[in-house]
């Protein structure tokens, strides 16, 4: 745990205002139910509002406007995201950085930055290039003439195969493999010839990437994941995709082949994309929906396959009652029909 | 294999009693049809009765009430776990306990019990506690400061991240990680912030969890897998999630965010739910289902999303039959309009 | 990269015939836009034959009957075929064999094939046995007993339980674990008694497997993957399925226990298949459907439960509109009963 910090301190680094006593110091960041005297504590629900005049922290870190009951505050237009950075600052030990290990295995020609770390059981196959501050836990793998840059970690077990390129500040989980072959065959009479992957995977800048998700390497080019995004763990991303920027793809969705997704685009867990497709900017698309065609920027889809997502909502509040619509449907035939036939005698 | 057993001995080990020859004896279990004069069979399901006339076997296992054809026979309340446990008995043998082997990589500080196993290329970080009779596989990583029970099996590959806390009698397949961080992140400006994911995770006793499965580490407290849960392979359990206790979790599965589920309950393969959900006791939901609210004790749902499974059922009956239904009304509406213009006209 | 080769030369290896200069050397492969006049080109969609007129390639691979705009040509029945054996011709470098490096991990009893590659860091159990040309990369695991034929790659922490076999000519990629304890238990009391998962997988020639894909050992004999099939990343084989052979499993499918499927079978991504069921010869299953039953040879069938794909097409287009079919109905209600109460009147 960090030594304290003073109020004056924290708004400087959260970009807020102090109201209150500026030289107050904390040493930590709790909830408003848990926070002591010593502790900051912060309002991001509104419904939580009441709770700033009971808490016993020392601090309350508030939207502009809340109510601060007398209370040390630090006003900041997104509490959120402070709890969140002062949580990094407070709780975040770094691991100070330890050189390459007895028991890592380094190939020939590897160039590594400074302060690194790689860990006993990590592989670095020959001509690898590490940035500074990179940490490579025990049992990942790095296969020849990968580059990665500074302020890499990749957890244990992870696969990364040969030249693919990780940018600055990525993050890739325990178990997840890069680079692997996408799943491409030609028929060959009865069977299928394998087409050779010859392409790499770039993953760009501010990437995390979660545990055991796949990331395949292109047939011939580049499978992208663009800067910022964030991928959840078991992901699918087959060869060719090139995903844009802060995208948001949780678990266990699937990417087929060749499909680029814009800027911001929200897949929601276990949705697949077919093949070949453009999605635009903005996309939202519901929890385990299919996408079978391009989807235009700003769009929030859901269902399989997927249209519009309140109209989705709509339709399957009808599906409940299908039964009874059918019924209803046929009694109507036969109540037309009797009608028909009254007015043919009549 | 295992040495003879009488059925005096076997009636005991499964808690039955031996109809025929007590001093009988046997050296292994087989099915009906394959069993020879030395091995033990079952009778599981009654449509196979017929069968246990004309085994070969030396024995057979019967419910209560079967018909033994002069047999030799142990009647037990549920035959189907007496040939598990006879399997297991006759067919399971037990590893003896090698130490820490030669190339296992074990930090400083690290506690570990009796008739332990750490095979070549198993890390155990700082800090790290292993019980009794715990079998580490070659590849398997895990982080400082872990708590291992008793009797534990990791296998290859698998990885548990830093200061997880893993119960007596669990059992971890290959590749497999937990205590990954949670999937978290404030948004900040075009991007966004990640989240500190500084909880951990807690699998209880009696656990099993398959193959490249991975279950987050909670931001704050623990992520809890109960005791007697089983889980399938390539599951995804997210951060902050409470599982109960004898909970059977299929293959391909996502469960989200905070999500708690009660005891007892299935989800079949493929389920998706979602987060901040509270999931009560004896809850079943269908295969590939999508649950989106709260479900009650003893439901048993299915669709996505989803519902009752007996009305999804008679629902997606009606699916394939919606174009016809929506061909019938629009020729009802044509009807009903010629009528109403015959009425108005007469 | 390898060296020239004439169009004579390639002409023999592609089972095709040249028109234009047969002693014409080119040094690679490229696309029609991209090729330069050392490269050859390929035409394998019709609706960019004009390019054939305008493209700098050195030669160009036909199907029978195209226009060859003067230009130096191989025709072949299968230019995209062609165009794959051109790739791996040209620019698949085979790696020398390295023999068993410094840092492997090998049991005892291990028989080793000619001009194999064990690269540091990977383990062979005790009794293995592998084939000649086998490459087992850094992190793979093999457990006791396992038998690998000819010309097998199996990639970084990949996991091959106790006992499987492996085909000549297979290919595990990343992280995939092969032979995990299947997922079955006895209800005992309030928990559960596992079944012990006694049989193997086998895996037959010419086989590749994606990255993080789990294949469970068979309880009693044997979980097979038939010989040519294609299964991609994430996917679950669960215990006792047969695989037939030249199946295409794409990504994320799920198949549950003691299913067959036929020959030719493709299951496209995220499909669920139910357990104990006889999937037919060349049927096809559309991307994330769930197959409850079992589907004769030939069937193509999608929803959740499939049905058949074309019908599932029309329904799937009806699903919007059902807001909308309800509302009509309730209309046609409405005026159907003032319709029987107006003649009833009259």
């Amino acid at each position: 745990m960090a030594t304290g910090k003073t109020l004056k301190e924290l708004a400087e680094y959260l970009g807020g205002t102090v109201a209150g006593d500026v030289g107050k110091t904390v040493t930590g960041v709790a909830s408003l139910d848990d926070a002591g005297s010593e502790q900051i504590t912060f309002l991001a629900n509104p419904k939580y509002a009441a709770k700033v005049a009971t808490t016993r922290a020392g601090a309350v870190v508030l939207p502009p406007g809340a109510e601060r009951h007398g209370r040390n505050a630090i006003v900041v237009a997104n509490p959120y995201l402070a709890f969140a950075k002062l949580l990094t600052l407070f709780h975040v030990a770094s691991r100070p950085s330890r050189g390459i290990l007895d028991g890592a295995r380094v190939g020939q020609g590897v160039k590594v930055g400074e302060n690194v770390t790689v860990y006993p059981g990590a592989t670095l196959g020959d001509g690898v290039t590490l940035g500074d501050r990179v940490t490579i836990h025990p049992g990942a793998v790095v296969y020849e003439g990968v580059t990665i840059g500074d302020d890499v970690t990749i957890h244990a077990n992870a696969v990364v195969y040969q030249g693919c390129r990780i940018g600055n500040r990525v993050t890739i989980h325990g178990g997840t493999v890069i680079g692997s072959d996408g799943f491409g065959y030609a028929p060959d009479g009865d069977g299928y010839y394998k087409i050779p992957q010859l392409g790499i995977v770039v993953i760009e800048e501010d990437v995390e990437i979660g545990a055991n998700t796949v990331i395949d390497r292109a047939a011939l080019t580049a499978t992208v994941i663009g800067r910022g995004t964030k991928i959840d763990n078991l992901v699918q991303v087959a060869h060719n995709c090139v995903i844009g920027q802060n995208c948001t793809i949780v678990s266990q969705v699937g990417i087929s082949g060749s499909t680029r997704l814009g800027n911001h685009v929200t897949l929601a867990g276990q949705v697949g994309v077919a093949g070949h497709l453009t999605i635009g900017d903005n996309v939202m698309v519901g929890a385990k929906s299919g996408i079978p065609g391009n989807v235009p920027s700003g769009s929030l889809v859901s269902g399989i396959p997927a249209f519009g997502h309140r109209e989705w909502l709509r339709s399957m509040a009808v599906v409940p009652k299908l039964p009874d619509l059918k019924k209803t449907v046929a009694a109507l035939e036969k109540r037309v029909m009797e009608l028909e036939e009254k007015l043919a005698a009549g």
